[in-house]
């Protein structure tokens, strides 16, 4: 697509729409390929929305590797909520169109990461238009090498299309993905962006392949740490560690996530909404790892600031 | 305590750390006497808040009939924050002194209930004071003839104090332990009170009285569940239908509780607040008890409106 092409509510949405086809049929091909006892499946359940458009919602379960993951899509529109007009300054009713991708995905295997991304567009009838979207990744245990390459591959993405972005959306995903009442950061962080308003058409359409590209990224991405993590071995020990961290995901999400928290308040789809959660999280009266353990190490690794990329 | 003694803070905070050790000592002496095989421990924590105050948090784990259980005392002061001044239509500086003690206890069997306690008592240096509290169950699976036998013993404490207090507390309960997004309470509930404001010492003695008697029937009242239902045979079935619900409690918890999201708001004790949290909870994506199942039965009686106490 060149950048002079109109880019329509259509364009986008068939983008994202597409985008889901193909993150699920990388996922349940690499999941096959990993180990193949097992064959996990998508069920999928389409929705109409009472005020206006739907969703696909996929969940994914019993895999070799997937414990538990959603992968939605959706676009809806209808009547912009009081809040979002007072955000705009704007005085007059009008109407709102969303689309968008969003994933989790909780392994099997404490040695693979959890993985979060989502890519999104919202637009009003006033005229006023978005793009917001971001990958991060929360490791049971922190590699620092895997947090490297992580990193890297997202510089590459920010790269391609303005060598400021990655500075700009790395420490917006530090402090987004926070947990202010652990003082730690979810995981090692990846790259948030939210309210890229296009001032042209040209622009438009730079913003916009920058958001395929971030989407495009995602299925390499997590189908690398499928394949090299799934045969690392672990025990009884590093499963209930994983416990733990699900609960600190749960906080996060339930707490702090705001676009969790406007769905729950704003009356939206519970089930997809909540595809986020882990399949079992565990909560221990202060929990603290030995001294000196692995454990420790990640925890001393949950902050803000790590120039993971260099 | 006759209504004309004068009801200080410290007496007020003694009567609470009180209640602490003797319910602490009623769950371990019952623990022990259904099931004799296992020692529960409470461990203890004592905590000071830097800003002026502290608490004495306990937690019990691996006992015969709890799996988790906190048992939370606390009696802090300080400067009040903007939002309790601006509540108060106060436009000066004041101190705020609050004390409590608050309950959240978790059985390993899917047949005894989990249930939640908190009585409390704030006051600041502009004269302002008031009770609040109440006692709530959520069973795993709704009994009929222990709903209305709960649900009775605390209408038996309002009655004793004001005629018109069960009709005024029940509903209250029903609308605050009530989850929006799942359009489910979280329980069969209980009683639920705040801002109980004393007009004279007479009747904040009389306050104090009743919030004595809610703190005193806890202990006869959970004690009684666990004797009652610990023997109840279950299997894998109603375990995973725990961790469902015990999803559930966590979902109220982290996303409407507003005790909950204050502390965590406002850097409160992490440890402390999240003491509710349940050993495991599972999601699993849409789940849907089978037709005609105990477990559909529950929830179609997760609604604001029984009457429980007829």
């Amino acid at each position: 697509m060149t950048s002079d092409q109109l880019i329509t509510q259509n364009t986008i949405t068939h983008f994202f729409q597409d985008l889901q086809d193909r993150i699920c049929q990388a996922l349940v091909d690499t999941d096959r390929a990993v180990g193949p006892q097992l064959t996990p499946d998508f069920r999928e359940d389409t929705w109409q929305r009472p005020g206006g458009g739907g969703g696909r919602s996929r969940t994914l379960s019993g895999g070799n590797v997937i414990e538990k993951g959603g992968v939605g899509f959706s676009a809806v529109h209808g009547e912009a909520t009081e809040a979002t007009l007072r955000s705009l300054n704007l005085t007059e009713p009008a109407q709102f169109f969303a689309t968008g991708v969003s994933i989790v995905i909780h392994p099997h295997s404490p040695m693979v990461p959890i993985i979060h991304m989502n890519v999104r567009y919202f637009e009003m009838s006033s005229g006023h238009s978005w793009f917001g979207g971001g990958i991060d990744l929360t490791p049971h245990y922190v590699v620092a090498e895997d947090a490297h390459w992580f990193h890297q591959q997202l510089k590459t993405v920010c790269d391609r299309h303005d060598p400021a972005y990655y500075d700009r959306f790395k420490p917006w995903a530090d402090d987004y993905f926070y947990i202010p009442h652990r003082q730690e950061t979810r995981g090692i962080g990846g790259i948030f962006f939210d309210y890229l308003k296009p001032d042209s058409p040209a622009h438009k359409a730079d913003l916009f392949a920058f958001v395929q590209d971030v989407g495009n990224a995602f299925a390499p991405i997590y189908t690398h740490f499928m394949r090299q993590n799934q045969s690392i071995p672990y025990g009884e020990r590093e499963k209930q560690w994983q416990f733990q961290r699900r609960g600190r995901y749960v906080e996060f999400n339930l707490v702090w996530d705001r676009g969790t928290k406007f769905g729950l308040e704003t009356n939206g789809r519970t089930e997809s909404i909540l595809m986020s959660m882990p399949p079992q999280a565990n909560w221990t009266y202060d929990f603290r790892p030995e001294a000196g353990s692995r454990e420790e190490e990640t925890l001393g690794l949950l902050k803000k600031g790590n120039n993971w990329a260099n």
